[in-house]
């Protein structure tokens, strides 16, 4: 009786990584591992499953309702990460005293969130989070800003924009306009500006809050002022109107802007935008954004902010912090559909066809020396036809592949083809491999798309 | 009401880790994804989650118990993956037509196995498994051994040997004298050879087969003829006693040792051991294990071997293949108890003291000018008391400190502490921060443990 054969599917949310993708990924989690210790961050890594109690009620109604979580056959309740906050808020309060403070750790990790399959919205994802944890030091907050601008700007996707913006400047200008009981509605609206228009919102706000239309005007107006950084620093007493948080906040962000531009982010990298707000409960300092000149439809790429206190469901002390996190498969769509994502689907640099199965000894020798020069070499394992193998290598996106058969082995040279144009040249290998090195390395850095 | 706090516990059987390892498992990935690229593996990745009837029977009874499963909120049942090669075997069904044959790929990725937690087990572990699909030739044997050696040398862990052997040789054998049924219960005894000797090995099988004691005796002196690769091939007649599959066998074994040494492989590093067997239902021709020189009871630490048929679940088509997998927390363990395992907890290399915080922006400059050479360079974010600074600098194990207040950022100099030893040095900045990086870069070159 034939056995049943079941049907190769994923689940419905989740996805395949191939390799043109996967490689994608690989160069950029590098870059992101690259720029996060430049500044000091150091890995961590935490259990894809933590007990169900420290995952619940910490995030929001949302995440609780979208967590994987089940029984083990220990008959404890477990649930799978949603994000990587919550994780390092337990690491964090596990830890303490091994890990010592500040703490500054990166993880870059795979979350599960079972919402609702949508275009470009996955039931897993990864997360690139970096934060400082145990100190409220403004320095901190200007290296997170570095840190992002640095990132964006070593992943290479076009000019880009870091927006800033301070909640204390919001929750005190809220403050004084005896508002403050209903930031969330307000915020809410203010978040709609750039869509539904400044009558509209001040409509909404009046609604929601019962307020003078005068008074949802004024909040509409100073956080809707724009011009530069210095500009905007600038109308800040005017924005505080003398609320003392928000002139805290104005000061933070001034101090922000200056140490960024010190440190050499250009200015037209750098915005202020008093209308950002964030995850309204938790942040309560710094808060940043982050869009691409190119795609800005897509949203941020790269976010976060200041938090008071990470580890209070687990500790009685105040744990404050600021982090941001890289939005990778966000960033990975505007990548695409900028033209910037690359479709090949090998790592190799040059192919050694396989022309005579005779002469392995001689193939695997010459594919070592290759290698040794820091190459990445393919032996095609198999002697087909050589049109195959060039096949093959051209469906792969190899740029070059070697084609020595008898004659080249005994004449001590090879020939070597680049797919894209099918030049073909003749090399010496009287020396070893230096000279085929040579020609493949300046062959390679030509073949580079500007 | 006060909150109730939350225990900040994991899973038992999970584990966190700090930065001094994952640091350590981010430089053991990044130099396996080095060493498969240069082969031309590529990347790929699949779902942590896969529908419970693509993974349920396919490993072993062991397996199918220890796999987390469970219900969706869809009402799917669900497992989570125990290991990478039955993904491996559903996504290349699934792909066929868009990866190509023959295909080259490496993944590195979390599994989990509910197993009974003991020391140095997790439930929670990583696999970095290569494989190529596709093709029957002796070449990807080859390349597998080759791709195990450049990578358990490239890592660093002292001398090592790759034991290999083939399947046929032992089937043949077996078929030969007629023990072919008994093969299981034949190969488990001669897995405790090294551990309960001839004799009772002997006995063992004589008890479980019910042969003659001669017979038996045969099996195991075959079995375990000791020597050069030369001198076992050069027995290999005798092992095979003219059976055909043996003889294959034997065949495969002296092209893939010729192969290894063309390449450049060390004879001291590769064995031939005939008792090795490795997943008897799986594998069926060339089967490899690595063994520490120096550790060799922490037991192989990279294993594989070829198989004939990966896609059996999925496809009726024959789908060929061989891959070895890297026992990435195996190998750490061995690196710990070899005193090979780092305990630094920062990727730092030099820390800039805050000792003034209003030259804060020129710290940052500073900073900003060693990152663009290259430096991990940590800004410390409080001015705190110097010491403290220190302290904290040398409990992360960061190697050197820059002091620098008023007087010498108006004499463009700072003062640079290597903290192993104390020895303080005054080096200029006058020139930008050039002689710095060259000194800081010239001291921890010094101070790399030989």
């Amino acid at each position: 009786m034939a056995k049943q054969l079941i049907d190769a599917r994923t689940l419905k949310g989740f996805r395949d990584f191939l390799p043109d993708r996967m490689m994608l990924r690989e160069t950029i989690l590098e870059t992101a591992r690259r720029v996060y210790r430049s500044y000091g961050f150091a890995p961590i890594d935490t259990p894809a499953l933590e007990l169900f109690e420290v995952l619940a009620g910490k995030g929001s109604e949302e995440t609780d309702r979208q967590m994987y979580h089940f029984k083990d056959a220990g008959d404890r309740h477990v649930g799978m990460r949603f994000d990587l906050t919550i994780p390092l808020a337990r690491f964090v309060s596990q830890h303490a005293h091994e890990i010592g403070m500040p703490f500054k750790r990166y993880h870059m990790a795979t979350v599960w969130r079972g919402e609702a399959p949508q275009a470009g919205r996955f039931r897993e994802f990864m997360q690139c989070d970096f934060d400082t944890i145990g100190t409220t030091s403004i320095v901190s907050d200007i290296e997170t800003v570095l840190v992002v601008h640095d990132l964006v700007a070593a992943i290479g996707v076009g000019e880009f924009q870091i927006r800033v913006n301070n909640r204390k400047v919001l929750t005190g200008l809220l403050n004084r306009l005896s508002l403050k009981e209903h930031s969330t509605a307000i915020l809410r609206s203010i978040d709609k500006l750039s869509k539904i228009g400044e009558e509209a919102v001040i409509a909404e706000i009046v609604t929601a809050t019962g307020c003078k239309k005068e008074v949802a005007a004024e909040v509409v107006n100073l956080l809707s002022i724009t011009g530069s950084c210095r500009d905007i620093l600038g109308q800040m007493p005017m924005v505080a109107g003398g609320d003392p948080l928000a002139l805290e906040g104005a000061h933070e962000l001034e101090q922000l802007v200056a140490g960024a531009i010190a440190a050499g982010v250009p200015e037209t990298r750098l915005a202020i935008d008093l209308r950002i707000a964030r995850g309204l409960d938790y942040y309560t300092g710094t808060i940043l954004e982050t869009f691409l000149a190119e795609h800005p439809g897509i949203g941020s790429i790269c976010s976060g902010g200041r938090y008071d206190d990470l580890t209070q469901m687990f500790s009685k002390n105040p744990m404050p912090g600021i982090g941001a996190s890289l939005g990778l498969d966000r960033l990975i769509a505007a990548m695409e559909e900028l033209g910037l994502a690359p479709k090949e689907q090998s790592p190799v640099d040059v192919m050694i066809v396989q022309f005579d199965p005779g002469l392995i000894a001689g193939y695997l020798r010459m594919a070592s020396m290759l290698r040794a020069a820091g190459l990445a070499v393919e032996l095609f394992p198999e002697a087909r036809k050589v049109g195959q193998q060039f096949k093959y290598a051209s469906k792969k996106g190899i740029p070059l592949v070697i084609v020595a058969g008898p004659d080249e082995f005994s004449g001590q040279r090879v020939d070597v083809k680049r797919l894209a144009d099918g030049q073909q040249t003749s090399v010496s290998t009287a020396d070893g491999c230096d000279e085929l090195v040579e020609w493949i390395r300046k062959t390679l850095a030509e073949s580079k798309p500007t």
